[in-house]
């Protein structure tokens, strides 16, 4: 009964349009997979775009915020939980995700990733930037999955999700 | 579009057979109404029967855990936040809740009340226990509400949520 | 080498002058006593009267901050800790001390009680509020140690370090 | 009267050799500094090294563990902080440092490095690592400052405490 929850981790207000497009993607796909979508909540960037591309293909969504106050959520968040711990929920974005999506490595992200590979959980890495591919495939081969695209994405957090 | 989140604080393996029974149909009531309930997602006491409760009748659930391990979440939580933060989560508990319920007021569920309170937040406090009441009501006499059973609690919780 | 820690807590500006005497007294002799004196690091009511009370002693401080600006304790605080956590940081307060002193019992005072209960750690509470003496000591009677003054409290947390 | 406290973050038990001493001889002088010397308090790796070395120069030290046990940190922290947050807590580290050292660039100590840069702290990073550097240069080239060893970690360590 448990629902399975993909997090799509990614910048706020620091997206590109790029990346707006891939997490919408990916949180369209994972809602027509039946999968609760998960973001860091904020109505900014890739928080937001996951959020809206779940939510139309009629998906669950789920945001969880760094403040104390509801009300800055996003409103395509279905479900809000409200931690106000400002950066330390990053911590809990992790915990919280059956499979975790990066959309690139902005500090935010990057620490999230860090977080996951920390807690031995995998990362599908979204990015083409290749500084941050060598680094942390390096840091962690067994646990980072670079993709370049939603689609991808998409395949790698199947696989990952069956493997478990 | 977000959901109004009702959340039933009490205790796990302490809860006597009468904190299940309330527990259990306020979580049944508030899912009639179209909430969502929350609690803390141990497969024990108050948490798991309120949560039985809003799955009786269709409804959505969510928990939040204090450990690091999603298996241990009550199966009748539809979304597990996985929190590993052992008893800090308790303050995520309460700013997550729309509107609170506290069945007893033992350990647990009085850190629970008292951030409630330091928050400003108002508290359904459903016990008998004279003392509690004495000591809880003079501490905050403009938030917590005193009531005696489950279907006085859903009544304090319909008038508190139209008045927010 | 590792200090042991007496954690004070109280009321911030709700502090009446007598909790503000007795947190100051407390404070200082626990820094007489060799310990190293803990509190919330707020500015304000027992947080601030505990830290000077120590260093009138020439003791050591430590303080717990709950935001994330470090400019915001108390300068009677030696070491500072810095959250972000806003209320979860009670939870820290109260692992972090090896015996606690609770200066009264109102709202955040009493969740660092509550969370010292669940904990199974021992708490000194300094207070002549009949209600809250009445409902804590029968809600954990063998943790809750009442006291009427600074030095009951000192011989209390004295007798406790001894037994640990 | 604040103590102004370098944070020497780093791993556990995979650090090697090189990052022990490095560690060790930033604590110690750190310490000779007449600093406060904090770290994550394990008793393993760059966390006992750095305490260890501000101990052998008679200095002050702070350890923040992740555990709810105390008897879990390091012998050499003099004050032990207790957060029970679990990997929560290295913002905890981050936000209490005011001056950050970084020993290496392994996943705890990523989530660290990242977590500085998102709140907009300097990072004096010891690691000798090109691929790490590349990245984390142009992630952020004004906060994360790449240093060989740890007298010219020491260096650059004095230098931000000026500037700031």
């Amino acid at each position: 009964m448990t629902k399975t929850i993909i997090g799509i981790m990614g910048p706020g207000e620091k997206a590109t349009q790029q990346d707006l497009d891939i997490a919408y993607e990916i949180g369209k796909c994972a809602a027509e997979a039946g999968y609760t979508v998960m973001t860091g909540a904020r109505p900014a960037g890739v928080m937001e775009a996951g959020l809206r591309g779940a939510k139309s293909a009629g998906g669950q969504t789920l945001g969880i915020i760094p403040s104390k106050n509801k009300a800055e959520a996003s409103p395509y968040a279905d479900i809000v939980v409200v931690t106000g711990l400002n950066s330390a929920r990053n911590y809990i974005n992790i915990l919280t995700s059956d499979a975790i999506v990066a959309c690139g490595a902005e500090a935010g992200t990057l620490s999230e990733i860090a977080l996951a590979i920390k807690e031995k959980k995998h990362v599908v890495l979204v990015t083409q930037n290749k500084k941050a591919i060598d680094f942390l495939k390096e840091l962690a081969p067994d646990f980072v999955h670079n993709v370049k695209n939603a689609a991808e994405a998409m395949q790698a957090v199947m696989k990952l999700l069956q493997t478990d």
